[in-house]
Parts: structure tokens; sequence; C-alpha cells
């Protein structure tokens, strides 16, 4: 059996790029957060995230700048750290996830809240400028907003993807509703999740396609 | 400021579940599927997945058989291999993703085709009786058809999530059109990804929710 499809990887994503840019109305967004909305779109297989995307209006410029200068990632869960494509960070990033350190279970326990959001108390000594991309648990944007309001350093960026029915539309609104000065972007609703939160750090880190 | 939202992982999860449960349409799915689906629309936040979701009607058992006997976890990508929760595995079963493998560059020059579907060559030795999952590639779907019709060994279960543009829900079709004998679920049209993939892992891994 010979089944007839794409094969080339270039080809394959020219030809999703120019299907979505042409399906999906990009017009609803500002200029710089619709070419990263093409990523996201490509990432999720949905045209109509469009509608709930919110971005600040200097998150894009901020994101690339910091990218462009060094600053770490930091993802709250491994597989957004796995789908961060390292060749197209523009300063050999780091890339951070510290959910699965040692002392994140203990942590937890302290501060009765998730692994998750524990796992926030060790990005505090690189927080400062950094890229902070979730795309899995409410309560990582939640404490992420609680340790802003007591004065922890400011991000560059929050990229708050954060997926589910118990807390994440609720996370995602409290940030755009006060990001404590800090440039964001939210999918507003229930949907994201780590592919998005990835592609959009990938978005951010190089404007080719 | 204090923020009100739930931070006991435990009651977050069973509160997400029984959400979905009166939410979601689960009564046009087989019980078995039902029971996996759960998961599915808990790591993508959309109830109306139901409608897409298709699965042959010894899916889920075929699967869970496989996995209680150590069958191995065939990954198309990383992603797909870090979202899969070890601690949930009955049989500590191996997770393998060979998309890194240093042999695959060449190998996808020489099969002129993409680094994906050419990291199946490195699966030949661990099909048979494997449960495969898929969360990125479309290639990698068509590419496991074109091998499962030229006689490779059979595997236990193919979980076929690609998700974007282009040959996603080609692939996804010509699957349910015919696996070749082996079990499959699989989500119609362009929705899918590597969590949802990781996500039907970990509901058939054990069926503790």
């Amino acid at each position: 059996m010979t089944i007839n499809y794409i094969k080339n990887g270039n080809e394959i994503y020219s030809k999703s790029f120019a299907m979505i840019r042409s399906e999906a109305n990009l017009s609803v967004l500002a200029p710089d957060v619709a070419n990263v909305a093409v990523r996201l779109i490509h990432a999720c297989g949905m045209t109509d995230i469009v509608y709930d995307l919110a971005a600040s209006p200097t998150a894009v410029e901020s994101g690339r700048t910091a990218l462009a200068a060094g600053a770490p990632i930091l993802c709250d869960c491994r597989m957004v750290a796995e789908g961060i494509t390292r060749r197209r960070l523009p300063a050999d990033n780091s890339v951070i996830c510290t959910l699965n350190h040692p002392d994140v279970p203990e942590l937890a326990q302290k501060l009765e809240t998730t692994r998750s959001a524990a796992a926030l108390e060790l990005w505090l000594p690189v927080l400062e400028g950094a890229v902070v991309a979730v795309g899995n648990a409410p309560t990582v944007l939640f404490r992420l907003l609680e340790m802003l309001s007591a004065g922890a350093p400011k991000p560059s960026l929050i990229l708050g993807f954060p997926v589910g029915f118990v807390g994440a539309a609720e996370s995602k609104a409290a940030l755009a509703a006060d990001s404590f000065g800090v440039p964001f972007m939210t999918l507003h609703g229930r949907r994201g999740g780590s592919a998005i939160a990835a592609a959009a750090v990938n978005a951010l880190a190089t404007e080719e396609e």
C-alpha cells in the first residue's frame, strides 16, 4: 500500500502556516501578536483561539527583547520545557523547570499548596527579567500573582496558558485583570496547555517561521 | 493580596473529573472508552471532543492488558514521553522516544521523510505488542500504517492523536478506515496533541482517577 502524503518537513510547515493565515481571523489581533498566534494555532489545530487570546501592548516586544538578551525561561512542567525548540533560542537561554526538584514535595506540604505552585519558590533567584511559561497548572499562575503582589522580582513576560476545569479560566482572568505591571499573554477560558505555552516561547525566540 | 483558589491537588482532580462527568455527553461513547475520554477532556479542557473520538471495540481492553503485561510505550515526541505519569504505569513499563537518536537525521535523508517518521525504523525491534502513542506528527501515523501494510510486527494499540493542519485529519481518517487489525483510538479532525496522547496512556495505565 502506498499512501500519498507530504513527507518534507519544511513543506509541511510552510503549507500549515499558509492555511492558518488564510483561515484564521488574525485581524482581531495586534500585528505582532498575530505573528505569535499563528504558531499557537499551529500547536493546537484551532483557528478560533484568536477570539480568546489576550496580550498586553508590550508583551511581544518585551518577550523578544528579554530572550535576545539571554533571559532564562521558567516552565511550570516538563512538557513545556520539552516543547521549546532549543535551536530557535537566540542566546542559548536556560530552560528551567523546578517541579521535580527534590525540595518541592516538602515545600508543598509546608506551604499547603500543589507541588506545581510550591516549585515557584525555587524560581525566586532567577525570576527577575525571566520569561515565564505556564502550560499546565492554574495554581502556578495564582501563586505567581500572589508572589508579585507581595513584591517578588518581576519577570519580563508571563505566558499564561494553564488548561482545565478548576481554576484555569479564573487564573487567566486574574492575570489579565492585574498582572502587577508585568507584560502578559494568555488564552481565556479552559483551553491552553503545554504545547501552546511552548509554541509561544518558540514564536518569541525568533521571527523565522 | 489574597486570592481564593483551591490549593489541594487531590481536590482539584476530583472536582475537575466531577465537572467533566457532569458536562460531557459521555453517553455517545462505549463505557470503557468514556472512562478514558474523561482524562482526555481533562488534558485539553474541551468536553466536545467526545463527538470526534473513535475507538475500535477492543482498544481499551487491549491497551490495559498490554500495559499490565509490561508492554513498552512508543512515543513520537519527547512531550508525550514527559506527559506519561510513571507512577501510574502498572509494570514499570519502558517509555521510548527514538526521535532524538543520533541515527535519525541520516535515516530521514535516506528515506526522504520527516525525522519523526524516520524515527519509527528504530521502533521495529520493540513494536510487537507495544502501545504506540502519537501526539504530534501526522507523518508518524502515515508511516506506521505503511509499515503495517508491509508486514511490520503489530502493536497492541495505536493511540493516534497527531495535531495540526497538514495531514493530521487525513492520517487519523486513514487509521480509522484500516488499522490493519490493530486496535486504535483517535480524535478525528485537526485537534490532538501530546497532552491528549499522554493522557490516553495515563488513563489506560490504571483505572484509578
